[in-house]
């Protein structure tokens, strides 16, 4: 039996046979992430996250339930964070599994990665009390701790790459087109 | 003792109470957002939601703890949903919260908001297999069911107002400008 290769926690030999078999049928790098979200209460409502389609199939799982809630000066009740909350934690996962892929990819051992992420937001845009005030986060800053066994250079390297390949990274920093379909 | 106006959940009187606060001290206005992440192994990580500043103090609360997992297809072992995931999560919950807050301000009663979002992501961005593909989603679509003690315009319009609105909305749909900084 072939032995097989895990860096970083991933299976590299799993990441080029991906990377083969999207060589092969270009079609297995569409996936469709889909979540199904349902109103409780004031700022409180829950996500249920179930399968997607991906590889030419769809792709099943037990799931998971998700809460959105708002702070009590939000006007909440603080039962889970709040929908830009989980904007910066997806954006902090994606930097850091960008960077851990990638790095394995290539190679690198990672052995830490951690960060600190703000978002800062004017209330102002949400509540249209100014339009020159837009109503998402103005700047986020990421602050990222890298280590592994690879000179400083590889390192920087490798943060660039993560940025460069991050679908959250891009997500945020770049317009998505978003359509609204409402039903009646 | 004045009874307080309580309307799809939202105590209206405090909604009004922060938009006076705010005409008073605009800097009431300004939150800022803060996650804390740390790498597990491979596509696993885990964020601490802690403390945030947002009206002139910092705003105390227990806390959260979030995962970030990947499904087996893309290498992990799905123990939480993926990055990408909780941004459909974080729109879908943002939405909602901004129509149903806008709606309690303008005194219409909501009785359901549900939705299903799709997003479609093309693997060759991520895999940096092909740069004229986006790492992030090529596109995000919202079906969004509404219903309320209001007429089907009243409906639609409160649909604009929380898509003006949402800051997850303006966060997915605009370039928020994201600044890393790499610390030793």
């Amino acid at each position: 039996m072939a032995t097989q290769t895990i860096l970083n926690g991933v299976n590299v030999d799993n990441l080029f046979g991906v990377i083969d078999a999207i060589k092969g049928t270009p079609a297995v790098a569409d996936f469709k992430f889909r979540i199904e979200n349902k109103w409780m209460n004031g700022g409180h409502n829950r996500t249920t996250v179930g399968n997607f389609f991906g590889a030419c199939e769809i792709q099943t799982r037990e799931g998971f339930v998700l809460d959105n809630a708002e702070h009590q000066i939000l006007l909440g009740e603080d039962e889970s964070p709040n929908p830009v909350e989980y904007v910066l934690h997806a954006l902090a996962g994606c930097i850091t599994t960008s960077l851990v892929y990638h790095a394995a990819a290539r190679g690198h051992k990672i052995t830490e990665v951690s960060s600190v992420i703000e978002g800062d937001l004017d209330l102002h845009g949400f509540l249209g009390m100014d339009e020159k005030v837009r109503s998402g986060y103005k700047n986020i800053t990421v602050t990222l701790k890298v280590k592994g066994d690879v000179p400083k250079e590889t390192l920087e390297e490798l943060v660039e790459v993560a940025q460069a390949r991050s679908p959250v990274y891009d997500i945020v920093s770049n317009p998505v087109p978003i359509t609204i379909l409402v039903e009646a």
